[in-house]
């Protein structure tokens, strides 16, 4: 059996093709651009390759009840072309398959705990840390969804004594996102990521933001273990940060082993699917229904 | 089918017979002592009862891993007596019945979603403000565990500038349960709750703490209906508070209708079940299995 599979992203669409056994066969990436645009190309892509079924991990907000009239339809998305664009819909009608939708966080999560760096347990967080913060759950075989999905990006972290940056984020200023994602920390130290590779003061600050997330997704969700990846994760020595400073918010208050000094470089751990967590995650979220 | 139910409390334990129609037909109290004078009063009430099983809602921490060796066994909790006493254990062996054992606010979650204040929806967070903060998730039909249970009333929140209080919590200082649960308001202000009930500070204060929480737990679960229950939100002037700030501290992003001013108030609402919210849901989760 075909199966397709979208990775549904802000800046861009990955399109595969791949097998039960999570083997991709073929793929390509387009830019996303307005719907008019992005999408007859995704049709055309998939239109003579024999799929069966398809998922898709998409950005958000997006309805994913499948309950719903409105599945996988976008909602008040940032990405204005696509507010209330009927990603779901159109695909199905194109293609006459079915279509499986999800957030792109929780099929990342899904994938992990299939295939990835979860796969020895049932309770996976999946937290990306790029142009936003986004974080999906995949619990005992179950995304976590109710209301809608989680915006797990927007909580509030006590503000660093040393940081006055205002925040980035359009609706709450200075919340996780606000202050942590990729944008945050470029206009906060007037260079992106990369070029402030080596100084140490700006990991040390993001670890803190981080970590105080980290240790609210523990208490309320209580996940197995966590993967972190996206864009400003590239930078690994963010890691022993998180990690120490995790220990530390705790103190010694979860009695986990995995979350103690010797556990814990193998509980907060980066994707093991690397770039291909999302476009993996909409194939095995289709082939699971 | 009598099925056996037990809300086992910190300072009190609620013994219970009821039917599978939720119906308790008998009810007993006793107080928490050591565990070799309250336990042999517990096997006593239900010995000759003909009960066919047993659910437990039980304070934590404890092991509610149904795979775990030490599954019903309490952990490093504060109640020095009961630190890693075999709770299921002693009453699967003295009654020889199947022991069913969840955390006290899980099994609230439960028996709220089944014949409470969410019994409409199929996602429900139960929380408890009194001594201390905890609270359950019931989503879809499984209760919220992994790692181990959450422990959500130690999640950090924001200080309120005008609030200087150290904070009661021994792990953590000032972290939510620390700065809002009952020994917290009466520490800061020195006198009981209930003797502060005409004071509006005290729960303007209260309100943003606990709202601040919602909020995250809203970003993070993202469950349809908030059931607060406890010692402290028998102060009904805490409800309008939470719920204003709640919405302004949402500031629009989540859009669905539950979280509007217009259904607010059916979104974060007190227990249906009123103190019977722990016992019905020990009950419900002995029937599910």
């Amino acid at each position: 059996m075909r199966i397709g599979a979208i990775e549904a992203g802000g800046t861009k669409f990955v399109l595969a093709v791949g097998t039960e056994q999570g083997e991709i066969v073929e793929k390509t990436t387009i830019s996303t651009e307005h719907p008019d645009i992005t999408m007859p190309k995704v049709i055309e892509f998939f239109e003579d390759k024999g799929i069966s079924r398809i998922g898709v991990g998409s950005f958000g907000p997006i309805d994913c009840n499948e309950m719903s009239a409105s599945y996988g339809t976008l909602q008040k998305t940032p990405k204005t072309d696509w507010v209330d664009y009927p990603l779901g819909g159109t695909l199905k009608e194109a293609l006459d398959v079915p279509v499986f939708i999800d957030t792109d966080v929780n099929v990342a999560a899904m994938s992990e705990t299939k295939w990835g760096n979860a796969r020895d347990v049932d309770t996976c967080l999946y937290i990306t840390v790029g142009t936003g913060i986004g974080a999906g759950a995949y619990f005992h075989g179950q995304t976590l969804t109710g209301l809608s999905h989680p915006e797990m990006g927007h909580i509030k972290v006590r503000r660093h004594p040393n940081d006055d940056y205002e925040g980035t984020c359009p609706y709450h200023g200075d919340c996780l996102e606000g202050l942590a994602a990729g944008p945050a920390i470029e206009k906060r130290w007037g260079k992106s990521a990369k070029e402030l590779a080596d100084n140490e003061q700006v990991w040390e600050l993001e670890a803190d933001y981080l970590a105080q997330a980290l240790t609210n997704y523990i208490y309320i969700l209580s996940p197995e273990r966590i993967v972190i990846g996206g864009g400003v994760m590239k930078q690994q020595q963010l890691f022993p940060f998180i990690r120490e400073k995790v220990l530390h918010m705790l103190n010694g208050y979860v009695t986990s082993p995995y979350v103690t000094e010797r556990e814990i470089d193998q509980y907060i751990v980066p994707p093991g699917l690397t770039d291909e967590a999302g476009v993996k995650g909409a194939l095995y979220l289709a082939m699971r229904d």
